[in-house]
């Protein structure tokens, strides 16, 4: 039953306003047990605002899609773009990958992982966001599949990434993989 | 600036409200870029609600908070009490485990760790929901601690946990852990 | 897709607010080619109201449901109550019966009436309100069964009745039958 | 002092909304006892609405104005135009006329009336209408006047029509009057 | 916490629109105890508005503002530009001054002020506004400067002028000063 | 035609939600050329609130009424009752009386005042308030009466005073009079 009224000002892009009626709904949903049938979302554009003393005519910009913002990163590395990959980073970006080995910088992150394997490749399930404020966490899961230093091949190989995403930039990216499992003695 | 509106029936419990109007100001920040100073939520019971034509009285029930079935049941496991964590699994739970391990049955679960170690505790860093309309997905990560078969100890291995919670029951969980990079070879 | 806040100062018994959203709904329906599943109806209670310069604390007094009012005048002349059925009766009451016969007193009506049947009933199908501000017109239709002069009867002989409501006092009514179709020559 | 907001997407014309505000009074003012100067209504547009899982971008279609479906056809079975009029019936179009005559096509009405009077024609006194969700009931009441088959003529015979409208399109129409009263014998 | 809602008609200009928040915030904040931070104040506007019967399209005209009003008339006074001055006060007006000398006609004020100096001018502080519902009385107080007739000059000298203003006009202006004390014996 | 709506939490006394009510409606008033009977002011209690990452429960204090402060501060003063004019004064209250005497001290007031006249009272004719944020003005003006230090007396002495209330205490008050227009030479 909830109905749901967001007071906006003017000027938010269609696609912005789909997605805030959409995340709205399924935070409502995620709190009380009621169907799609029932949860009414709507944006109501209003044409003066003031708070905290002042007047504003104009609504405050919208953040990229974090999962977006992933996901093009993610597609800049396996195309071995570093430069277009080093854009969706933070300055105080910092990754960690299996077996706590961290790291800050993309080009360290190649070389360790020329020691592992010769190319490697992601198949991606799902990309979940975890809205939490001023940062939301996007996960992404699925398979790895790539050569070994040796040239055997695998693949099936289940990951799950952790990327923390502020204000469109990525700050920290968290890697699980089952490589290990399956890493050639 | 938004100010978001919650019309709901009377009845809801005032932690249900707080959880409602937090989850709600966090989908809508991760959209639009606003400080939480700017950010307004508010929970309006109305009286008499209609709509499908019929006249509603009482609001529906809440879900449980997803990340406390959660933790329940990982507190239920470490404490070997199967058949409290059974209560949190849905009838058709399926567990995944490092090397695409699936597994239905708790006790399949604890046959197959008893191979691999001899005791397993988890320290847990965070617990991080990601609201998906009939599902919240839990993702929990930190570090294991733990005895080998040979009795040999280690700690300080990542993990993380995915799991999926449906109408307040795990429907599914998956594991990654860094396991296979320290196993004694 | 309509969303209708109706809002009232608190006092009103539940069962007016049904009738109130119920009739709303009707009333936007009526306008808009909208399903009962997307068609959303509430009564807001505000604690404090100013209109007029006047702070009012407590709502306005509900009409009886005219068709209620128009069945029971109904049932009292039925059942020859004619006390009763002068209480439903406005000062101004006049009534209007097949061939243009104009009445104002009930008894006037009953000494008509014995002159054309000896005994008279009603079944009804269908109360219908038409809402027109402060009047609302109410339609019965359906059968008359009964007994002529002449002692022949006569049954399934289609009318319907015209009552305007005011103040929950009928002000008028208007008969119109297919009994001269059916009198005995 | 009901204050009535309704929350519509954009795209009605001002018409249909004048409509929609004036017919949501009268079935509010219809239940509570509030005189025209405290009853407020008002029609706020929303820029983005979801429901049911779905985000809306413009509002369902009006319904064209019960009581003017049912006048042009009363106006095109008047000019004798049946194909003009038969636009305005549902293909399980119904009448009934006094006597119980019922019929389903308009060359049988036709027929029917023929042999009963040489001409007719209806002065209007109201439209009335009836609001009861998928279904609007006209009412229409006033006078008849025309010739008999035998030459004479009537004038100031009582009618009412009831006619009921779905889709914009008649469905029943149910016909009562005194011309059995005035009927040379 | 107020979140205030101000419902108008479209047609008001954004600067009539930002006093109209403004001055709703500060009547808020004159009673509850909460800082501009917590104040929210917006304006929604609707498209169709029915009240008393009557569908409106466009909203009342805007008041002046009323120390603006004052203000004009102020310049034009020190400016000598009597005809000017007159346009902004109402038919009815009335002056009172210092000693209770009350005159209508802005001449006899010139005249009776020809005696106590030979020039003075106003450095105005602050103009305020108390809000009265058909009236506006604006309050402006500062300091007197000028030349008496004897030659000597004053400055300096504390004065306070109360003006009411209705429908754009002054009917009444009330002044006071410490001429008195600083007058040459 | 404004309709202004107040979401509060709830805990406000009836009487401050009069005052509010109330005064928002003059802000209103005072901007838009609208009569009493078209301007439409409730408040709307909300169950649950959030703003700026918290959850409230709880509204905030009321002000008490500025000229009820200022009142009983003039009251205590006539009846000489220091201490209790005291407590109605901010720590850095600060006075300004004819001819730009300035003042913090009662004490000095009633020395300087009693080099002017032996006994002094005052007949209010209106208090009225101007709305400014964090501070609300006062105004008084009426007329004084008393005795002069030679035994004469006086009376019919216009005044003004104008205080600057901060929550609930006085921080500044002028005084402007005619009494040096009146003075015994």
């Amino acid at each position: 039953m909830p109905v749901v009224s967001i007071t906006l000002l003017p000027g938010y892009a269609p696609d912005t306003q789909h997605r805030l009626v959409n995340r709205v709904a399924q935070a409502v949903r995620s709190v009380i047990d009621t169907p799609e049938a029932g949860t009414t979302v709507f944006v109501n554009e209003v044409s003066t605002y003031r708070r905290d003393g002042k007047v504003f005519s104009e609504g405050r910009a919208a953040h990229p899609v974090a999962s977006d913002v992933v996901r093009q990163f993610l597609q800049a590395m396996q195309a071995r773009d570093m430069e277009l990959a080093q854009t969706f980073l933070s300055p105080d970006f910092r990754m960690c990958f299996p077996g706590s080995v961290v790291m800050h910088a993309l080009q360290d992150m190649t070389a360790w992982a020329a020691q592992r394997y010769a190319r490697i490749g992601k198949d991606y399930q799902q990309f979940e966001e975890s809205w939490q404020g001023d940062t939301t966490v996007v996960f992404c899961h699925g398979s790895l599949h790539g050569t070994w230093i040796d040239g055997s091949t695998f693949e099936g190989v289940r990951f799950i990434d952790r990327m923390e995403v502020r204000s469109g930039l990525i700050t920290r990216q968290d890697v699980w993989n089952d490589l290990a499992e399956h890493r050639p003695a």
